[in-house]
């Protein structure tokens, strides 16, 4: 075990997870509350590593799906995590060893750990993105050729279905079907895998570690949070502001728009502007790409640096964006073309925020 | 064994199930010749009677579902079937003794026949609407209070679903919602029921015999086939005219319009409409309701009484529309709940379509 997960820890997962959201993954103050409470009562989970876990271990990647702006209202009942398991372990007919976070960003990163400590199951360390994405087969899994199915999927109502695609974007289309069916949100776990599966690439690793570093660096800061973050994670202030504008709208289980960001300070005079997908997923200044999917682009407040889910960003909100490098396998060939700008529609190839950085100063 | 199910059987099983429709269920043509095709592949399927099953034998309830607009373009490849009771079989642990329509009315009716032959599997004589209805839990099981789940459903590609729903509402929801992102159609098993429950009023008894019959009389009419297919079903004719307007869409998983009928002949001078959702549901003239849901509504082709399903009816074609009594289980209170007019959102009760025409004389 690599430590037991207690409040300390939970807070600063919660405020690291956040900001790994990359503004998606669902509203990370929801999930501490609900895995402070399941730590009260079972007691706290511990964090395993992939080498104290046997080969052929089964992990239950898993997590909410739909939209964040829904989830922040209709909430889990607290069992769905309990039926994904016994629905999982009935179709593949094996036992499950540990649960991992699809996405460790946002409430998806701690979700998992409420129902471990329900379940008494450890939590592994590492998660299937290494931030949050939307869409169903935008993990590491999938990249390592690791099957979606079977999945399964629940609501707070008692309904569960199980899923066997032939590809994981038949697994999105389905999953979100049925999500905007269940009021816009649900529970759900896919690419199901091993320990074995896992250690050959198939997750993304040590990223529960991660958030609770990046939470405690933010925590800890002497002086400004937001440059602590920044030399944490190696990342890039893109600008400092406040909200001038928000367009948002929930739509098939997604939370999309965009936001304005009016520079204030040394910024005054720049407009920035965010394009979402329950994600920050660009960020442009005057046509022009400051950031972009893969790499993470993350809202602030500027005087916490607390990060703002896309959610919860309005108008007059002091922030800072940043932007800092995804996790090495995004920046692959396949990885960029299933999370890369052209992934999600735009008609631009995707540079390093470290390169973009470069060239617009 | 009642009989063989070969091809002259086949062929007036065909005629009866369009008739049994009611407009819907699928374009019995197509059903036709698959099941043909089926038929002489695999050897002709043995239709049998609940009493030569023992009580714990296993029934698997299927058919299509989703908007009979789209069934006539998106066929099925073949192995739907299959599918269906290998992961049915796989969920309940059981083996499945025999196949029954969901619905014995258009190709639905067909449809498990076609399956059965290709399985060696008996079809049960009987179905679980004595007719066709558009929603999931509009049968016979919903009503003898047992369990839409588990469900399954798969399309032509071959993704594959299982429900476990709180409700018949519930399963209609989900299964809608995944036959729309399959592309408006795909094929489903739910209600899996035993030959005990079946026996206590769990399904509508003798259909396909029934289909046979009606098909039958129809073939083989001396002089007007129409007026021989009244004779058998004791059914009431209420116009005869030609198509003069169809308003037609297909939406959220349904056909769904209305259609208007001039009257000629004795009728000139006459205007009727039918109100559709995959089925036709309501007759109307000036304002009167002539026949409504649960009895039978059918377009009929006035040369051949061939019944002409909801998708295929166009501008101009010469037609009878008759009305003939449901099944006594729908006119049940529970029945009546379940799929009179209300239920449809109509705001009138149900009445009976030998009263409407005793009124209406």
């Amino acid at each position: 075990m690599k430590m037991l997960l207690g409040s300390g820890e939970l807070r600063a997962m919660a405020r690291g997870c956040a900001i790994l959201g990359a503004g998606g993954g669902g509203d990370p103050h929801l999930g501490l509350l609900q895995v402070l409470q399941a730590s009260a009562d079972y007691g706290p989970v511990p964090l395993v590593d992939l080498d104290e876990l046997p080969d052929d271990s089964l992990i239950m990647p898993c997590g909410g799906i739909g939209a964040p702006t829904v989830s922040i209202e209709k909430i889990e009942n607290g069992d769905e995590g309990g039926r994904l398991r016994q629905y999982l372990e009935e179709v593949t007919g094996r036992k499950v060893s540990a649960l991992m976070s699809s996405e460790i960003g946002g409430a998806n990163g701690l979700l998992p750990v409420c129902w471990a400590a329900q379940m008494g199951l450890p939590v592994l360390d590492g998660d299937g993105m290494g931030r949050a994405f939307p869409e169903v087969p935008m993990v590491a899994m999938h990249l390592a050729g690791i099957s979606p199915s079977p999945a399964v999927m629940t609501d707070e109502r008692g309904n569960v279905m199980t899923f066997r695609t032939i590809s994981g974007d038949w697994m999105e289309r389905l999953e979100r079907a049925a999500a905007v069916e269940f009021g816009g949100s649900a529970s759900a776990t896919e690419y199901t895998l091993t320990v074995a599966q896992a250690r050959s690439g198939g997750i993304v690793p040590n990223t529960v570690s991660l958030a609770i570093r990046i939470g405690r660096a933010v925590a800890e800061a002497e002086r400004s949070p937001v440059d602590a973050l920044l030399t944490d994670v190696g990342g890039y202030r893109l600008i400092s502001g406040k909200i001038s504008d928000v367009e948002r709208r929930t739509t098939s289980g997604f939370v999309r728009g965009s936001v304005l960001i009016e520079g204030l300070g040394d910024d005054a005079g720049r407009l920035a502007r965010l394009e979402l997908q329950n994600e920050n997923l660009i960020a442009l200044e005057r046509g022009r790409v400051l950031a972009s999917v893969p790499d993470l682009i993350c809202v602030l407040d500027s005087e916490t640096a607390d990060a703002i889910v896309t959610e919860r960003i309005r108008y007059g909100q002091r922030v800072t964006v940043i932007a800092f490098a995804c996790d090495p396998i995004w920046r692959t060939e396949k990885g960029i073309a299933t999370v890369g700008p052209r992934a999600f529609g735009y008609d631009f190839d995707y540079k390093p925020v470290e390169d973009l950085a470069l060239a617009g100063t």
